[in-house]
This record gives structure tokens, C-alpha cells and sequence, in this order.
């Protein structure tokens, strides 16, 4: 299951976290959590429990067999806890449901993914608001419809690239990753799990608004980073040239070429996930106390979001980090004193 | 322009704070408050202000050929201010560029379709609340991937209805909402222009944040709308039979059915929704100082999700006010006791 | 209900085609065609006939109302029926169900709305089939990734919004419009209800790929009209200037500037279609003989995806239609030689 | 990069054909091609040809190693021309530029891969025809908005599910898949590569009707899955339990149930499909010759497509190849003629 096109499309520190391995650990972490939890309620022994989280390393298991094994019941839980148990003598799994399993596993992966995630965000806000810094005054032509308009500084322009990806990251911050833990049919008061995690009010199997809320966000970066991505390609443009990308790359038939790769696959990146939120939010609505497919139909696409957004975060983060600026090229003649005060008034802000 | 699903697809208060007359209307309220603003700042003398505030009524226009006018410069900004200035003669518009009117028109229009919204949605988790009290202890048999599973409550299952609607409205209260006034490149200091909206960091013509996160935001109250809709029409399957909408309508060939059509109804507005906020999170990505194209993509799709969002918010409150309980029906054994406990729980934490 | 974005977002022909009054025909339209199969089958009297045909104009009925009475039932098509029977002593509807009444109505509005939409999109093509003609060996330089590449001529990139044009129009054409009498859960032989409908082997209240696949077609429309205006839209930046819309819109704020408005109206319409798409997709998954909320959810999208299609073809067309080449900007050294050649392929296969 | 959803979400023959060796294959299958068509142009000479096709086997090459290198051109056909020209010394991709191997080997893949797909629509279709015959006249309620409404029989239920799945493989097999060699800019005459695939009047790309036209076939495909899909869930509730998959799956938690897997299974592959259509819908628009960022972004949501859609398909199948009926439960007394009647026409149809 090599992936041809990784170093495009999985980029940054983002897939290892959502990796079917990544995955796998996640639902082993679950259990041993489960474990400890129930020791110390006197559930299971204390030895129980140890011996349970013994076992829950992935590299003990076969990942393909336990992708295999999915098909069973209809989701990697139970072949998981099968695998668990043909390891270890303790009651494994105790009063939880597969999609307790499955739904804290998500959310792990999530909070793993969101770190490299929000760190490559950051970093590209942190390159962007030093471009607001150094580029203060630089002046610069405003293009609105692609037409050139009144002059601005391309300060301003990297301090609306910076604010709108620090709003985005706060967005994500606020989202409210939980565990679960509600048993067959969600009556169980919620249990601290202990993995960092927020412990739910009720159990949310199918209460999907966390996931509507993370998809939202992942979204809102997604396009934050767009944003600041196409203006970087259309700042590249041959006939405007204003920028460059320091480690712009060649073309396999056009050696002359100066391509702006990292912004372009930023935006490659960023493009996918609209459709894939639309996915998320159509899977909110779930039937009864467990949904039969709308549940099902959200581990692939929170997956492929997380590594969208992420590798777009990552891709401007060097595109902005490596940006060579053609201050002749840009200078253009007018006031942009407001311009500049505004650079001030959102890097205060920050 | 008569609308023959109005009764279905545009229920509740919404429409009519999205309407083009609204829209109208809060482009002139734009107008209005910029005149203020600058009579505050100087600019302009308080006569000119009042003239023109006295001009900004949406009944003294005909919105129609508004709408025509609106072809010639793109939107419909540029034909509100000519038709406002052929009635005032005052500096109209100063300073503001036609994106300016749009945007800040688009957080009124939002900000007022939000009451409404807010107040069905808000409707829908009280009738919710009510039915979880009442029925704290009901036993219902428990679903898992529609197949009866286990003992839970009625409560319990409304106490869930409850809790996804109320994190919604949470959420929805916690967008952005803000005006703008930047100028033809984005270059002005934002000003308070004392609408009830936010003043911005910056100018943020083409850092659409702000409407993926309230797309984001409907999206999600859409999804907890659905999801209760999706329940009720499920129990009341002729074969389950357990809820009754006491105002459930007929059919035009078989007059002995009582469908679900609140709930029927709220599902149908509820699913347009994800496509919609698809469409406005794809917009965020739009270029330089202001957008050809990704902007212009926004209105439609953010009216249309504010009266989907709101017509399902709506319906479902309709739904569950009239919930009738067939407790015969629902009735199953086994111990309930912790769900119930779960009820008051989530009563509790409201 | 008057639309404040009509002269952007609801251009050409389309809009009359699918407005509430273009229901409201349409759904009479059926009602008067059953009325004449049933006299042809002698179910009812050729007078009975006449009459229902007669009371079936629009004009006779209140659109609002009739939009208003839609709640009843979930759906306009009983508050049209109740109408119709007010109006005239005959049996009316006979034998069929609100959803015979509501898909003919469907299918009726797009064959309708097509004519325009096809008679754009086809303009359009033409439109570039003479750029493509008059500009065969003009000479311009290609870009790839928004940079300078090697020379192609303009004439070819015209062949390609030609043909791209031309094939989504034919897609168009390939769409399986069938008229819908299937009775209360789709049991009868479908009718020939002479309306220039395809009548279906099966009745489809479920079966939705007729609308999937129609969905599909206009969102490739919208996507080739989109990738040529958004073509036009770069090719019109100031600082490549190679070509000019003579039409191009002025600005509130700006008056020096030239916007190319007919192609970025176009884009913006065009980039409302994905989303509308991904909703009628999504709607195919319809329960048993008639979906509780999944074919409420197509009306709308439809309705608006025909629009922003129709009138991003509209746009375009317009666009092409006053483009003019600076062949001064545009002219590049090299070999264009295989461009031109292609040009005469591509319009040969025309 | 195991996938421990394989198993639910990568089901049947599809997964092996977009995997990231078979997009290596593919690419390499384009340069021997390539250079195959080179030789017959005499442009390379034979034993170059042969060279080079000895070389374009995937399993001589580090996957890998292949998709690390994707980020230095943005795409991993460069790195595929690096890597084989480091095996061969012979003129390698001689007149193309990586585009070209891209989208044939996009093309390719999805030739592959819908042979499996096809395999398991028609295969889903072929059981609902038997289904069909079989229960040709056995009644069964009629159900709308989930109410119990007239008889009509289970045949005709299947015929349904029978037909939308035949016109879904129809629509399949019209999608126009072609090649690619345009060069650098697109203005090479198309060649006939011998891939099995059309040679196109122009390079196509920018011009990306067929990925939309594909995408719209795939999504349609998925709702049809799906619609089949979601008839059974519902007919294999408790309550109903008028069917039963046979090899129905259990519950980590609750041993007596007795879950439909498979159908469960497609419903929640089917419906990660609107969401990519609507992507690769969006990526149509694409700038000049090559797009910065459009392209990009329709590599994964093809490759998802197709394997979310051929799940789907693979998973109905066994769904209804395994379908026990409930003749009993199912029985109900009316008119069930002409519903056996329609049965027969869908059959002869076919």
C-alpha cells in the first residue's frame, strides 16, 4: 500500500498520525485505557489491567490482518479486541461497544494529527507575519478582479495571509475532541479514559456535532491556506513575478521553468476538502443509538481531511518560509501609510 | 418569483430575513451607517448623513430592477447606490467600495435570519428537554445499526436530541459576525459602523473566515436537525409505530396514512445543507485584494443555507411539540436506571 | 420574493424556465396530460378532459398560496390539486400520487430550462469557434502552473473551451428526461403522457439516477464554462492584457478600472455547481417507494443548479461574444505550427 | 501504510487497482507506450522501444521511494522518468511532459479498475434480477415516507434495485477514457498510445470533461449501490424483518444480534461518494495549459472514488446474493398483478 503520490499529497507530519497503524494504536490505546479505568474501579485487577496494556502495542499485531478482520462485523474494533484477547488472559473490552472503541480512536488520532497540523499552521502564520514585518511599507499594487486597483503594501497582504491562518488555528483549538465510552446502546455514564481527551456529557454515537465541528475547522484552515497560496501563484505568475519560491521546482519537459511548487500543492491539498466536509456534515444525521453507514462513512473521509489540511499547512509554511521578494518589481507609486498602520494594527493584535 | 415550496423549503422566520428585499435593505442599512460613521468622523455633515439615512429604506426601491442593474458592475451594490443617489444628494458611498456594502450587508442579512434560526433551534431543544423529562424513564429498546440491541429510555434518546441541538445553537452564537469598510484595496482602518457587528482586525475582503466558520457552524445545526428528524421518522414506522405527530399530514392518494411530514420535511431541508457549506468553504480560497469569481459564488449558497438550516430548525420544533408517545408501544423490559440517570445529567449540565 | 442577485446569479434564459410560476405550469401541465391519457384510455370523459386541460394555466392560480399549502402535505403538488378541483367538477388526478405529479413537473421545468441553457452553452461555443477560427495561428505564449512555458496559439486555446463546450452540451443531450405515473407506490405501467418525455420502463420514485446523471451533466456544463472564463479572467489581468471583455464593468470606487465582468459573473456562477451536485447525489439513496425526506431535498438544488449553470453559460457566452485579442500583447516567438493544426482538428470534428 | 479499514472500506476487486503500485504501473505502462509509439514513428529505434518496456515494471522500482520523490515537481511523474532513466539509456519520455503520464495513467487505473467495479454492479444487478424473478408476484406492503401505504411485491422491489444498477453500469460504459500526449503546452497531435484507451481530438489537459463525466457516472453508480443498500437495512429491522442477509454480522457487545454487514457495509462506502464527486466537479476548472493546484487535487478523490463506489458495489452484491426472504412476514393481502406485471417488463428491458 505504497502511496505514489506522498510527497505530494501526504505531507508534514500529518500521515504518520492517520496511518493505518496510527489507527490501529489508537484503538489499542482505547483499551488499555478501558483497562486501567476499570482497575481502578475495582472492575478488574490491577494485574489485569497491566497485562492488557502490555498488549496494546501496535507493532504486535498484523495491521493488513486486522484491516482484513474489519470486514466481520463491519468496522477494525472487534478484530482488534480478538487479537487482544487471543494475547492476553484478561477480561479485554469490558462493557464497551465497538464504536466506544472506534469513536475515542478517532478522536486520538485526531488530537495526534492536530499537532503537527496546528504546528505547520502556525509556522506558516509565524512566516507570514514576518513577511508582514519586513514588508511593512513595501508597496505593492491591490488587484481586485484580477485587475490592478489602488496601491496597498504587500505587508498588509502577509498580515491578512497571518491573521486568516490564526484564526483558523484557533478555530481548531476550540474543537472538542472526547472520548466514549457508552457501551452497547450509549447508557453508561461517560468514563474518564485518561488520554486527554475531554469526558462527554453523554455518550455521542450518534450525537456527531464534535465531528461537524472538526470537519468545519479543517475546512476553514483548509481554505486559509489556500487563500495564501494562490495569492503566492498568482504573485509567481511569469508576467507579475513579485515572488518566487527560493526551492521553486523544474518541470520534466521545461527546464527553463521556475515553478512555485510548494504553493501550488498547497492548493492541490487545500482543494480537496470542501467535498470531504460535505461528507462529514452529510453523516451527522444518524439514526437511533448506532448508524448503519453514515457512522462508517466518516473514517475515510475525517482520515483524508486531516492529511489534506495538514499537507496544505505544510506546503505554505515552506512556501511562505522560502519567499523571495522582488521589491523593484512590486514598487509601485501612491500613499500606503494606512496600508502599513493596518500591518501594525494586526500584528498587535496577534 | 413566487416560491411553490415555500410552505416546505422555506418555513419559519428565516426566509424573510434572507429575502432580496432584506438583502436590499440591509445594502441601504450599509449605507446608512457609513454616513453615520463619517457625520461621527467629520467627513460629512450631519444634514447629508440624515439625508442619506432617511433615503436607506428598502420600500422606496424597486428591488427588481435592483436585481437587473445588479449585471453591470457584477453585484448589486453599485445599482443600490446610483438609485440612492438619484434620491439624495449627498455624498453617498464614500470612501466604501461595492464589497464593502456586500460583505457587511451579508453579516446583517445573517445576523437577523440568526434569530429566528436560533430561536426554532433553540424551540426544537426545549420540546426536546420537555420530552426527555417526561419520559426520563420510559424504556425504549435500544438500535444499533437499525437492529434492536439492548433497553435504554425515550428520555434519554430526547435528552440526546437536546444536547445536539443546544451545542448548535452554542456553536452559531459563536461566529463572527462583523462588518466591513476597507476601501477599494482593503487598505482603511475597519470602522465601527454600530450595526451590532463586530469590527475587524482587518479588512477582511478576501479572508473569508468568517463565512467558513458560520458555514461550518449551519452546517453542524443542520446535521443535529437532521439527525433528531431522522429518529422521529424512524419511529414512527408504521411497523415501530412508538412517536406520532399529532399533525402528521395526509397524501393525495391514500387518505388512510399519517406521515411524519414535520419531521419528513426537516429531513429535506437538513440534507441540502452540507453541499452548500461545501461550496462556501471552496470559496474561501479567493485571490489578491478581491475575488473574480469565489466571491460572487457566496450569496446564493449562504442565503439558501441560512433557509435551509432555519426551515429544518423550524420543522423539527413543529415535530417535536407535537410528539405524541405511544408508551404501549414502547414499552420493553430490562433496567433503564443508568439511562435515566444520564437524562438528568444532560438536564443538568443545560 | 423579487432577487437582488437576478442580473448576476440568474442570467439568460433560464431563471423564467424554473421559477415558482414554471412549477406551478408544470405541475398543471401534468395534471392536464393525465386528464387526456385517461379520456384516451376512456377512464374519463373526453368533456372531463377538456375541462381539467382548461382550468390548467397558471395564470388562473396564486403561486403564494399554492406555495403556502405545500406544508400540508410536504410537497405543492396536493395544494395544486386541491386548487384544480375548485376550479372544475372532474376527476382530477386520478389514480396518481402527489410524487407522479411533482417528478413530471421536475422533468418538465428541465426540459424547459435546457433550451436556453443549451442555446447558451452551444453560443458560447460558438463564440469560440470563431475566436478559434479568426486566431488559428495567432501566436501566444502557453503557461503551465501559471508560468511561461512554450508557445501554443490562441486559436487552439479557444478550441479547447470549444470543445469542452461542445461535449458538455452533448452530455446535456444524453440525459434520460422521463415523465413519471406510477400511482401511490409505483405499481402502474408507466404512461405515455405525451408531454416530450421519455416514458420510463419502470416508474423511478426511487430510482433517482435520472436526476444523478442530469446533476452530473450540469455540473461538467458549469465546470467547462468555468475553465474558460476563468481562462479569460487571467488572460485579462492587467499586467497580461491579451485580451479585453468590450463590455468589461466600471467599479463604485474605482473608475480607471476595466473588469472583465461577463467571465467573472460567469466563474462565480459556475463554482455554485459542485456543491448542488454533490446534494442530488447524495439524494439517490431513497427509501423503499418513496423517500421521507431524500427527494424533498431535490427540489431546490435542482432548481438552482439549472440557474447557476444556465447562467454561467449565459455569462461566458457573453464574454466570448465581445472578446477582444490584443494580438500585439499576445504575440511570441516560436513554432505554433502543431497548435494550428489542431485547431483545424478540433473544429473539423465539430 | 496498511489500511485497517480495508476490509469495509477497500472491499473487492477495485483496491488492488488503484493502489499506489498500481498508479506506478500505470505510469510506467505510459512511457513504454510511449516509446513504443516513438519507435513504429521511427523517432527511437526498436531496440530502444524494447529497452525501455523492459525496464516499466513496477516491481523494479521503490514505490516509496517513487512517492518521496513526487514533491520535487509536485507529481510523481518525474520521479518515475528519474528512476527509469537511471535503468535504461535510451531516450525516456521523449516529447512529453509529466501530464501526459499522469493523466494516461489516470485513465488507465480507472480502465482497470472499473473492470472489477463493473464486475460487482453487474454481479449486484444479476442478483436483484433473480430476486426479481423469483419473487416476481410475492406481496409485500408498499411503503412511503416510511408508512405502510399499497401492496406491490418484493419482485418489483428488486427490479427497482435491478434497474438503477444496470443503468448505472450503462452510464459507466459511456465514459469516453482517454489518453494523453499533448507535450509541454498540448500542441502535439494526440497519439494513438495502443493503451486501449481513445486517442481524444485535442490534449485535454485543461480540458477535463471526462474526469467530470466519470466522476458523475461513479457517483450515480454509488446512489444506486446505495439506494439497493439502505432497502435492505430497513427491510432487516427487528420490526420489519422481512429479509435477512445470511451471513448477517454480529456485535462486540451484544452476541444475539444479527446485523446486515454487507448492506451497512455499501450504504456507508456509497455515501462517501457525493462529497468526491463534487471535488473532481470543482477541479474542472482548471487555467491555461496546466492547472496550478486543479490538477492536483483530482489524483486521491479519483482514486477514492472509484475504490469507495467498487466497495460499495462489491459489498451489495454480497448483500443480495445472500438475501433471504421472509416469505411470511412479508405477506399481505391485495392486488398484487400489476406489479408482477412491471416485473416482467423491467426483465424483458433488460
Amino acid at each position: 500500500m505504497s502511496d505514489v503520490f506522498a510527497g505530494v499529497l501526504a505531507r508534514g507530519g500529518v500521515a504518520a498520525q492517520v496511518s493505518g497503524r496510527a489507527w490501529l494504536q489508537a484503538l489499542l490505546d482505547f483499551e488499555a485505557a478501558l483497562a486501567r479505568a476499570q482497575a481502578r474501579a475495582g472492575t478488574i485487577s490491577d494485574g489485569e489491567a497491566l497485562a492488557i496494556a502490555a498488549a496494546c502495542d501496535a507493532h504486535l499485531y498484523d495491521a493488513d490482518a486486522i484491516g482484513a478482520g474489519a470486514a466481520e462485523i463491519g468496522n477494525p474494533a472487534g478484530a482488534v479486541v480478538n487479537a487482544l484477547k487471543a494475547k492476553v488472559d484478561a477480561p479485554v473490552h469490558l462493557g464497551a461497544t465497538s464504536q466506544d472503541a472506534m469513536d475515542t480512536a478517532a478522536m486520538l488520532v485526531t488530537k495526534r494529527a492536530l499537532v503537527p497540523l496546528l504546528d505547520d499552521l502556525r509556522g506558516a502564520a509565524d512566516a507570514a507575519a514576518t513577511l508582514a514585518e519586513t514588508h511593512r511599507d513595501r508597496p505593492i499594487i491591490g488587484r481586485t478582479l484580477l485587475q490592478q486597483a489602488n496601491p496597498t503594501t504587500f505587508g498588509l497582504k502577509a498580515a491578512g495571509w497571518m491573521t486568516g491562518l490564526d484564526e483558523a488555528a484557533a478555530g481548531l483549538e476550540r474543537v472538542r475532541l472526547a472520548s466514549q465510552m457508552g457501551g452497547p446502546v450509549g447508557t453508561l455514564e461517560p468514563l474518564d479514559l485518561r488520554l486527554g481527551l475531554e469526558t462527554p456529557t453523554l455518550p455521542w454515537h450518534t450525537l456527531r456535532g464534535r465531528i461537524g465541528e472538526l470537519a468545519g475547522a479543517l475546512g476553514v484552515a483548509a481554505g486559509a491556506a489556500g487563500k495564501a497560496a494562490l495569492d503566492v501563484v498568482l504573485l509567481s505568475q511569469t508576467e507579475v513575478a513579485e515572488v518566487r519560491e527560493r526551492t521553486g521546482g523544474g518541470s520534466t519537459s521545461m527546464p527553463h521553468k521556475h515553478n512555485p511548487v510548494a504553493a501550488v500543492s498547497a492548493l492541490g491539498c487545500a482543494k480537496q476538502a470542501p467535498g470531504l466536509v460535505a461528507t462529514l456534515l452529510a453523516a451527522m444525521v444518524q439514526e437511533h443509538e448506532r448508524a448503519a453507514g453514515a457512522w462508517h462513512s466518516e473514517w475515510r473521509p475525517l482520515t483524508n481531511l486531516l492529511t489534506a489540511t495538514g499537507s496544505a499547512a505544510n506546503w505554505l509554511r515552506t512556501s511562505l518560509e522560502t519567499l523571495e521578494v522582488d521589491a523593484e518589481r512590486m514598487n509601485v507609486e501612491g500613499d500606503t501609510g494606512a496600508a502599513a498602520l493596518l500591518v501594525d494594527r494586526a500584528l498587535e493584535h496577534r
